[in-house]
């Protein structure tokens, strides 16, 4: 049974894998004509599960294995980063499907696998947007603001394969779906450096998203002796490290600098500009806004004393999101039924999950990531953890179908602990 | 007298600065169409002044105005950066024609101007490419190595304007050249601070360029734990402010990264490399090899402390060049005959002179640039300050003249007062 789902996986995988635009790893751009092809794909194969096939005005495709509601939802997303890797996203809906096709004749409950469209944010700046429309948290005005490097909205995106966003009617809540699961890979080296297959994610980070901008004056570099610089690179370099700082003394949390770019980038010129992205991400909420102001001091002082004055611009704020404690509780319960040791650790990337967690009870189980690498050509993931995963999935589904069934009404989702 | 001079100044900086390719500031490529164009328009005006016109194959275009030898030669380049200034270089070659075709009828010696081809290094890597042919210190093969970003090579393009550098015979060279002057814009701030209006430049500093690779491990920003990190950026951050401090420290000299580039720049992902260019200049030979040791030392520190390799190259490597007491005391004279406040000074930024004082007597003359920027659209000179430079050049020339011919033989460049 397990060399089968693994053999089935590894077709599966490769299949995806194979839906791509030229060039290095996997690039399957959100709202895009390969996502589409990539949505089909999966519908094939669960039609040949013996599944039903919808799919929503913004292209979140639900695969039907068991009818009903109020039904239990699996899934994750197909869409890439450019040059991304096959696992992210991938392993969710098909790891979703194996579990869903294997255990959907014996619920009380439905079973139902969504495939988001859109997740990425790196076409649009903003993830989740297959999932926001889903659950109607999407704000109005988004599809014909937000805009690809080509200058198209994700309106003009999204018609040209055939999707009307705009008319998306929210679907995805309780009490309709009683709970969600989505596997994915770690995108980290926890699981990895612990040695456990498994993890029960208990939160999801919470991310700001600053711009800043340094100001220098650009002079040439042979010409213009030390005292007199104002050196916008000198000071954004005090900044990068002001950062790092404060993501080290955040105890649980992260502070990066990833992108950097100056100007005007000579190798005989005083950089007169730098522009940076901040990221600062957090389970706590309090200490997120901490490390936030902290990032904003440091930036401040860094630009009095220098005479490089710096603005900085928030482009996302996102607070952590806690998952509901009913599902994560079904997927620990399953690791421990199939013996396989699993770890409760925080999600710092950003999921489907934290949006689905605002409608309905969510939870999430993490597969290894062997070299920590995601987002990326070498992105790996072993087919037996994916298959572990399925086996968990599985047992999670009978646990919240037996809950269900036993329990007068629904657990409240809001209700922790 | 000197309204008509820079009358004529001003509107020859404007026919100049007009020939350049569209766009902001002036864009005359080295070896390109447009300085062929340039140096074809100042050769008319030397017609119409009288003088003789001869080009040498590598296009370095030498304006005779009065014929015989030894002669006196003035001069400076006529190509610029993408979206340079106006003032870069022609101030040279327009100052030398002012003061050649004043004074030549009364001098015992030739008297020509050079205008020289492909001084700035923006288009090939290597400034000084027509002094350095003119003088002979080209090194082999360097014609056909070295490539613009479009991938041709100097000789691919200058052969298109129908020059054929690899065929330039030197001809710049005592005995036959007595003296080379140079006017040129300071490029800084030096002048304008002391509000002096004309500068003599004893030494034209040495530069070392070093490419820096630094090379950290790529992840999700979110995903990875500040502990578990090799970020690239942050290691490159504390190179940056270790250059910094090596020029802080060198009291005469200067340190620069001017150009940085980070992989792989996405907001979301620990930088996983970082590029970078060092840019060190001294006047003292042996203290700009210190700095450069300095700057390795503190490469390879920060590198061992993070755990994030560092690769060093030498790009380049010119020691300070003294220039010559003879002509230098000339200029000095010929400021105080003409009442005109004079400061002796270095040259940060590296020039023909540079080039030419290994084969001749070499002195410079810097006019003041009033915001310090050059190398920019917005470089900025006063006509007047030019006028005053045309005035000193004049009697500079009036006086190598008579001291040349008063001495027996001419005095040895290398001796230094």
């Amino acid at each position: 049974m397990t060399v089968a789902v693994e053999t089935r996986l590894q077709a599966r995988l490769d299949a995806l894998a194979a839906v791509t635009e030229p060039g290095e790893g996997v690039t399957r751009p959100s709202f895009g004509p390969l996502e589409r092809e990539a949505h089909a794909l999966v519908s094939e194969w669960a039609r040949e599960d013996g599944a039903r096939v919808e799919t929503d005005a913004a292209g979140n495709t639900v695969l039907i294995y068991g009818e009903g509601e109020p039904y239990l939802l699996l899934g994750s997303h197909l869409d890439s980063v450019p040059a991304g890797g096959r696992f992210d996203g991938t392993v969710g809906v098909l790891a979703g499907m194996e579990a869903a096709a294997q255990v959907a004749g014996e619920l009380e409950l439905g079973v139902r696998v969504v495939a988001f469209s859109a997740e990425e944010g790196a076409r649009f700046g903003r993830p989740c947007l297959g999932s926001e429309l889903a659950t109607g948290a999407s704000p109005a005005g988004l599809l014909d603001r937000l805009r690809d490097a080509a200058g198209d909205s994700i309106n003009d995106v999204a018609r040209a394969t055939g999707l009307t966003p705009e008319a998306c009617e929210p679907w995805l809540r309780a009490p309709a779906v009683a709970a969600y699961l989505e596997v994915h890979i770690e995108q980290g080296l926890v699981l990895e450096h612990e040695r456990v297959r498994l993890g029960v994610v208990d939160v999801i980070a919470g991310a700001d998203r600053l711009a800043i901008e340094v100001t220098g004056y650009a002079q040439h570099s042979g010409t213009t002796p030390m005292a007199g610089r104002r050196d916008a690179l000198a000071a954004a370099a005090e900044i990068v490290l002001d950062v790092e700082r404060v993501g080290r003394e955040a105890r649980h949390g992260v502070a990066t600098i990833g992108r950097l770019d100056v100007g005007p980038n000579s190798p005989t010129t005083v950089p007169g500009t730098v522009r940076a992205v901040v990221d600062v991400r957090d389970v706590d909420a309090g200490r997120q806004r901490a490390s936030v102001e902290a990032v904003r001091a440091a930036i401040s002082a860094v630009a009095e004393r220098r005479g490089t004055p710096a603005t900085v611009t928030s482009l996302a704020s996102r607070a952590p999101v806690m998952l509901s404690a009913w599902p994560r509780r079904a997927l620990a319960a399953a690791c421990a039924d199939a013996q396989l040791p699993y770890r409760v650790l925080p999600s710092g990337a950003g999921h489907d999950a934290a949006v689905v967690a605002h409608t309905a009870p969510a939870a999430m189980l993490f597969v290894p990531t062997p070299n920590g690498r995601s987002h990326a050509p070498d992105e790996a993931c072993r087919t037996e953890d994916i298959a572990a995963a399925c086996v968990v999935l599985a047992g999670a589904l009978r646990r919240l179908d037996h809950d269900a069934a036993g329990a007068a009404a629904l657990p409240d989702p809001d209700q922790e602990g």
